[in-house]
């Protein structure tokens, strides 16, 4: 839609030159900073690229290309010879430069949610033809440069000698310059809910095997390997971000870092065969990202990745909405309460388990009772939905057993009364939030998709959160190959169809496309704060996920937690919630998300009802967005207005040191006038032994003129909240 | 529904002995000929049976058991230990038997469809328990003997200590007493579609490798690995057929001959993983059959496999009827013309390829004119529906790109006008039969499944022929495995959802389940007469297929052609249909089916009416079957009586040689009167050179007296009809 309009702006390019000599050709970003060049090695044909950021080189140069599987037995990757002579199996040499386009556009598009109401797409770019005459076949290589980097794909047009075509691997590099300081998590085919390790490329080979925390389903696959969006740092204080944008039916892609060359290299998902991609022309592959700035506020403030993708494909998009939730959730995960109902028996068939005479095991969380008390505090605070988890048959022996028909996803457990639960939220003016664990079984959940969406529809449901624990059946398949990408996009174009928002857990990382698929509204696929139960997660985690996770799209990170001392209500849980009240109330703005959780009991935050108020207050959509402070893994501050008031709201988190802010509010609207009210950290709090220390200033009158210093402890952070009183 | 009543009848068993020592337990048919021996072999434990048939042994002894997914590596499949220690891995030894029950059983059931129209199930039982102390679990052992053989299966009772388990391999032994004759084609996880070779077991190794025709998919998987059903006769004229009954969620087996101990083991297909089942507790494995018979007539006439499944699960089967067919399909096959619709494009995408505006490749066989002509000839003669192959968008790639979105079961090509050509079909007084070929995209069909019956429901369709060529997708996964028995499964049951028969190709071969899911109308599983256009089929093929293929279910073996030199209708064919016309109207009553094809193009019946005759005549449902001779790969003779009138019907095939048969129609009601057409091959008729000699007498009185004297020619046969005149 957007891009029809803004069509009509661009500036149509026209095919250059025909060259048949090798020569360096370059597109730079509209305001100069970054470029791009491209050329083609001889004598081998190999295509190049290199980036230069204020006329520095960034990234070397880098070959592109893809591998297909071909006659000759699997590659070394290691010692990939990029010069070798080819066979039908290269997509990476023998090429000639038959066409150069270029192009650039500038317009700007408002997304159904997000950081800001408009987003400015502005970029230069230059597409290249690149012919193998061999094989009488072509691809296109085609670059965009925006302000804030560079992105660029391949693109395989319908031909006569180029349709149906398997990946066994793409060899894009990423040559860096240097030894560069990265922050990291393991390259895995089935997860990313590990913790972020900062070090230079040449320390995590060793550092790898020690940051690899057990997970329900996780396939290390390289000594070396990190996944995207991985941030790096030069000694010149210049940052990039490697990631990916637009990923649609084809394999995740991951970085294995050379750690003698600094040259990182793609490696996709393979399937269970062991093959990377299958694809048939015309496609694409998806967009490789390369965020560049001397500015780390601008890696947060960059929309390189969601230009990236394709406007929205949903015409009607009246009935996507940002949520405010609460669930029955936290219980669950501390151990609390339970999500089986039973443990009558060792394991249980669907339609065959009798549980209407089972005999309960008295602690599962989604009984009747239960859910009318969440409901009521929920709509009492002005939540929007409460999740459910655990309401469906089948979770005594749902995980670990890559067991095929696990759920149905329609049925409820006896205590479970599903309309008349639906019909007192409704009463209440709050929805219900459906539950969908795949417990990874795709074919099963595909299977029963329709049923459960139209059950979704038939009762008042709007949004889903689905998820994938555990091995992926069809088995040898994994999280993050093609094969699930294809089945995660096929869940949200259902859902669309459906009018029904979609929040995937352990699903593949995102990518932008909740820009084209905006009832995307959230994912996991980070170590979210379930992991405080599990152990705890150092501070510094909130402070680096908005570099890296939350690059493709927001996550739902399910914060608010204000009990940290687990074991205090849930008996034999001895972790604690590496954070401050403060800490939690802050990833509300700093976690970017038009779907936030309050993720405590009703109980706790009975407790805390003055810090709660800034989680009751704070909105969930946002006109503009103002990256004040960022220092990756250290801090981040950010002031947010609402979408819907002028209303604004600051967050703040620390990492493992104490942090003072000096904030000046001059993004607020000069001649105003506003109240604020300011949640800090105590000077005491800790996050360790006092995470409950904090104070709450009320500041009658403040304006764009006013400049706040303020103090976060270590895992803390802090909260304001500022209204307008003119 | 049968079981109920007839459970009323049954003699109830108790349970027996406790015994400490090994000590072997027998159980033998209703008629003493068959027993079955089972012991404990000691001191592994290991369980173990044996086969004596009129006291000689037929089953030397062998081992029971499944080896486990386990932490130890994998064993090996020709030296295993059934004595080592046992791990936890091991369901093969370290067992004590526990119980012992048995039972006899005796009832009549009433097929929806059949041979005849009352089965006789009579058998005795014997179920013997055994515990593994070691690891507190336990299985049972049940064995089940008819009067043609005996049926044993695996059963995995719910209980504390296993649960979820995954299966390394089923260790099943059927240890022959020598170096049988075996009638075998190679084991194989994706197809069946071989020419069968009789030999001695010892001489498959040096053979099998000359037997691999080329397939779509086709993965080999042992040098002396054959498939079931696996007929053997030893050298005193015993036959033994070892095959499998009530195949449900559960890898097919395949088995492995040790030929040098004449050992045949069960081995299962195995899943992308290499793993061969997973399982929950409780459940079963198929039941394992030995038909073992000194008269072939009657592997023919055992109803072993059918008796082994469950009972109908359709309460209502009013829907389920016989179908007699032509259909726009052999012009494809020999390539007169063409499934797709367009030359133009090197490949196509679903919902992206403009076929409307396509140019058209003027071989297009699914075009309006030609299907009204089909349905025109098929309505005049009396046929009920009329089946077209290629309507549907996506045939121009559809092969050999394991191409996921390969066609969506709904779209017709331009020049197919599905509404109108169906209204045209019913005003005939004829159906159209749908076609799903689903180019083996699993996932994909099952996504439009629903759609794709709802379609059909919509304009009347009520019989689908799906088809499964190619390799799988998922990918990995085989033809056989336990992941696509699913799959076929669950198309079964949600088209008896929708009141819709499935006839299956390529899909895995049959185990009887058509009692139990009697919409299950047909299935291929064996190389059908398109072979006749792919180089041809030696004589004998038909003559062996009832003793193998048939003996679990029915054949979509599409008989009935006329014109054997193909290359005079379909251009560079130079394929030859290797049969006589005799030959190929005896295949109407030899291969029985509920479902039945005159494959061969109108034009060419027109050429040859008064053998046509014979097709428009016989019925494709039976009161009753008489197998008259047989012998196996030389000849089979059965008379079969219409369910629907008092007509009987003859049908005899022949193999290499000519073949002269007496008949002795004592069959027919005594005193009543009756008239016969006789089609025999003419004496100088050859499959080779002179296929469609043959004459035709009517003979105006036979009875129950009546001797004839047929002679079929190599590769020939004859039909007779026989009709009273009473």
């Amino acid at each position: 839609m957007f891009y029809r309009i803004t069509a009509l702006f661009l500036c149509l390019a026209s095919a250059l030159a025909v060259m048949a000599d090798p020569q360096e050709l370059s597109v730079s970003s509209p305001n100069g900073l970054v470029t791009v060049h491209f050329s083609l090695q001889q004598p081998a044909g190999a295509p190049t690229y290199r980036v230069t950021y204020r006329g520095q080189e960034v990234v070397r140069p880098s070959h592109l290309g893809l591998e297909l599987a071909g006659d000759k037995g699997r590659t070394d990757f290691y010692n990939f010879d990029f010069d070798r002579h080819s066979d039908r199996s290269s997509l990476y040499n023998g090429f000639t430069l038959t066409a150069v386009t270029r192009d650039t556009v500038d317009y700007t598009w408002q997304p159904v949610w997000g950081e800001e109401s408009d987003i400015r797409c502005h970029y230069r770019e230059m597409a290249v033809t690149l012919q193998q005459p061999e094989w009488d076949r072509y691809i296109v290589v085609r670059f965009r440069v925006e302000d804030t980097g560079v992105g660029f794909r391949y693109e395989f047009p319908a031909q006569q000698n180029l349709n149906h075509f398997v990946i066994r691997e793409e060899r894009t590099e990423f040559a860096m310059p240097g030894d560069l300081t990265a922050w990291w998590i393991a390259g895995d085919y089935d997860t990313q809910e590990y913790e972020y390790t900062c070090s230079r490329l040449s320390q995590i080979r060793e550092l790898l095997p020690g940051r690899i925390a057990p997970n329900a389903s996780q396939t290390v696959f390289s000594p070396t390997g990190v996944q995207t969006s991985l941030l790096l740092r030069t000694d010149d204080g210049v940052y990039l971000n490697l990631h990916e944008a637009a990923l649609v039916d084809y394999s995740c892609m991951s970085l294995n870092v050379n750690d003698t060359t600094w040259v990182l290299t793609s490696w996709l998902t393979p399937d269970a065969q062991g093959n990377k991609g299958h694809l048939q022309t015309p496609c694409t592959s998806p967009w490789r990202t390369i965020t560049v700035t001397d500015d780390a506020r601008l890696l947060l403030a960059s929309r390189l990745i969601l230009n990236l993708n394709e406007p929205c494909r949903i015409d009607d998009t009246s009935w996507i909405h940002p949520v405010k939730y609460m669930g029955v959730w936290w219980e669950l995960i501390t151990g609390m309460h339970t999500w089986n109902y039973t443990d009558q028996y060792p394991s249980v068939k669907l339609g065959v388990t009798d549980f209407e005479h089972a005999t309960p095991n008295g602690r599962h969380g989604a009984n009747n009772d239960n859910v009318r008390r969440y409901i009521d505090f929920a709509a009492k605070h002005g939540f929007q939905q409460l999740l459910v988890e655990g309401w469906d048959q089948g979770w005594e022996d749902w995980v670990g057993n890559t067991k095929d028909y696990v759920f149905d996803f329609v049925t409820p457990y006896p205590d479970f009364d599903l309309p008349a639960l639906n019909e007192y939220a409704h009463s209440r003016g709050i929805k219900l939030m459906m539950h969908h664990e795949t417990s990874s079984s795709a074919r099963n959940y595909e299977r029963h998709l329709e049923q459960a969406y139209q059950l979704m529809n038939r009762y008042g449901y709007d949004a889903v959160k689905s998820g994938y624990v555990g091995d992926i059946l069809p088995r040898g398949e994994h999280h993050y190959g093609q094969w699930m990408v294809n089945h995660y996009q096929y869940c949200i174009e259902q859902a669309a169809r459906h009018h029904i928002m979609v929040n995937a857990h352990e699903a593949v990382r995102p990518t932008g496309l909740c820009r084209t698929w905006p009832n995307l509204i959230g994912n996991e696929s980070a170590r979210g704060t379930e992991y405080q139960s599990f152990g705890g997660t150092q501070p510094g985690h909130t402070a680096i996920l908005p570099f890296t996770r939350l690059q493709g799209g927001p996550m739902d990170y399910t914060p608010g937690i204000m009990v940290m001392d687990l074991g205090s209500f849930a008996p034999g849980n001895t972790s604690r919630c590496l954070s401050t009240i403060c800490g939690q109330l802050a990833l509300y703005v700093t976690m970017y998300s038009p779907l936030q959780m309050a993720a405590d009991l009703p109980e706790h935050y009975e407790r805390y009802m003055d810090a709660f108020q800034f989680i009751k207050d704070v909105p969930v959509d946002w006109s503009r967005s103002v990256y004040l402070e960022a220092e990756p893994m250290q801090w981040v501050t950010i002031a947010r207005k609402d979408k819907n008031s002028d209303r604004w709201f600051i967050g703040s988190v620390t990492g493992m040191q104490p942090h003072t802010s000096r904030i000046k509010l001059d993004f607020l609207d000069p001649g105003r006038h506003y109240e604020a009210t300011v949640y800090t950290d105590a000077p005491d709090a800790d996050y360790r032994t006092a995470p409950d220390r904090y104070k709450i200033r009320y500041m009658r009158q403040v304006n764009a003129r006013t400049v706040l210093n303020l103090t976060s402890q270590a895992g803390g952070g802090f909260a304001v909240s500022i209204r307008p009183t003119d």
